[in-house]
């Protein structure tokens, strides 16, 4: 029996240990928070990020460790890398963590992003405006403030209690995403294009692939995977997210691990990204990404429709993530997959139906 | 959290607390096996299937109790039936445990199936040869003997030990199966026809759907179905191995149960049958059953091959059971969908070519 230590217990610990079940994959979790998503599919060590005895018990009876989520202690990891293997490697981690160095690599790597400064580089802002950001921490929309043109950059930057980048403004067509695997012989497998659709910050929807996804700007965003991979020297699944402006791409946000707008490679590819990251970590052959049909993924954020409701569409696939409801929080997702755009678009009008989107 | 209670924890209880864990079902088995598969996803209680304290304990922290094979302890399950919900209900699961009443049963609802009778009814058996089994017990081939036209039946039923059904050979053109889903409303929904085949009475592989599957084929199927299920006013799913003779069927054989023939649902359908199971036993809406393209399983007996080589085979879904090598043992299966037969037909190809057939 293959072990696979996580740090995390989250929805993505859970979709991770459900996929390694049939694999013969046993995956056990590390996680602060009491009876975590994960719990169902593997025994959870209670303790924070940070705890050197518990990271290295789960390490030591693990065949390599992996993480769920980027906010974790690299510092920890850095450490229980000199001793056992860990998949992404640490100081891949750390670059994800520093909006401003991810930045930094992005562009070293010779990839596209909106341009970017230190707020005391740019005290009155970029001329078509800035978003100012938390350099460490913050996620769905959290942690960041747009300030318009000759703003006062800094004052944002100070409010926002840390460290911060400012970034350019960018007028994108539309948000789009790509999650790839790059195994440890440097082997890249990339799932399609998808194009994704955010609410106060939060992704809500995501069309797979993306709507119009031309095999150009598929070959772009491969481009951008595989620079920063090889640079990074990066084993597992990652995901970039991606601005598409006058037909091009700008990369807005690496995630060093399996990512929301991939979930419907569960029920609508070949390989889930979950298997795939399992594969790339544990040195098996990458699985195929392609696609079945047309997918969408709707997320279920502050309240859970009843669950018959949903199951009444023909076609649904219900993920819960077995998790209280709280305003803004992730508690599932609905997959659809469909023959035709038309279809999965009309069966995907179906479940929102029924899905909170105010 | 709704709660399911499954009595056997063997790799069909696996993949059904599996399926239950996106659905927010969570599933507790009853297995007198030491670390059964279905020990990956819910809690065993190690018991024998006759335990009447296990059963209800197990019955009192469920919303339904149901069995993932058929050799129960029927009196038991009964009994608790009078207390507990049931489904698929005691009653029914009694009729595929007696393969001669089952065999009336079939015939009362009007259901084709080969000529049988009882040994003595029949002592130099039919003019085609018979076929004598025993009534109760006895599974992927064990428990049987072919007598030739004239032999002597009543030797070969004494042989068996027991009490015993001769049934006449049938020189049929194809092994099929049909796995439905029937709900307490009395609605049903049908897989498609499959096709199967068989080495030493276990089931090898499993084309779905089944080669040439004519329209009128799977209506005459689906009857059968619904003229079985109705008379036994079953709930959940149910699987009948057919014959095809003639281009028609007869019923062969009915499980109670989620059935090896319908594994290839997990990646080829739109619904799994073990979420239809579940849908159907907790009165929540039946899924589609419709599949997403053409799909094969392979089932690994015996031996695993090595996981990397299977994987190696792009599009190949592995499904392992937990389980250790045995001769002619389960150990896991294999699916493929591809858009056409002759891609299906070529990636199973791919696959047999590492999995062991002697």
């Amino acid at each position: 029996m293959t072990s696979v230590g996580v740090v995390g217990g989250g929805q993505l610990g859970l979709m991770l240990g459900m996929a390694g079940i049939p694999l013969g994959v046993h995956c056990s979790f590390l996680e602060p928070g009491d009876d975590p998503p994960a719990a169902a599919v593997g025994p959870v060590e209670r303790a924070s990020f940070g705890d050197l005895a518990a990271l290295l018990a789960l390490a030591q009876r693990s065949d390599v460790l992996t993480v769920e989520l980027e906010h974790v202690d690299v510092d920890a990891l850095r450490w229980l890398g000199e001793a056992v293997r860990i998949r992404p490697a640490p100081a891949a981690i750390a670059v994800t963590q520093d909006r401003l160095l991810e930045k930094r690599v992005l562009c070293d790597a010779g990839i596209a992003t909106a341009r970017f400064a230190e707020p005391d580089e740019v005290p009155r802002g970029f001329a078509a405006g800035s978003v100012v950001k938390v350099r460490t921490g913050g996620y769905d929309g959290r942690g960041q403030l747009v300030v318009p043109s000759g703003g006062d950059v800094l004052r944002a930057a100070e409010s926002l209690g840390g460290p911060a980048i400012a970034e350019e403004v960018v007028s994108f067509t539309r948000e789009l995403s790509i999650v790839a695997a790059r195994s440890a012989l440097g082997e890249v497998r990339c799932f399609p294009v998808v194009e994704n659709r955010h609410r106060d910050g939060i992704l809500r929807e995501t069309r797979a692939p993306a709507p119009g996804l031309t095999a150009a700007l598929q070959a772009e965003a491969e481009g951008f995977v595989v620079a920063l991979t090889e640079r990074l020297d990066y084993v597992g699944v990652i995901a970039v997210e991606l601005f598409e402006v006058d037909g091009h791409l700008l990369a807005n946000e690496v995630a060093p691990r399996v990512h929301n707008s991939g979930h419907w490679t569960i029920d609508g590819a070949r390989t889930s990204q979950f298997e795939q990251h399992l594969r790339a970590i544990l040195d098996l052959p990458l699985g195929d990404p392609s696609p079945l049909g047309f997918a969408g993924m709707i997320n279920l954020i502050g309240h859970e429709p009843p669950l018959a409701e949903l199951l009444a569409v023909d076609g649904a696939r219900v993920h819960r993530y077995r998790k209280a409801p709280r305003p803004g929080r992730k508690l599932g997702h609905v997959t659809v997959v469909a023959p035709t755009e038309a279809e999965r678009d009309a069966l995907l009008a179906r479940v929102l139906h029924f899905v909170d989107t105010t």
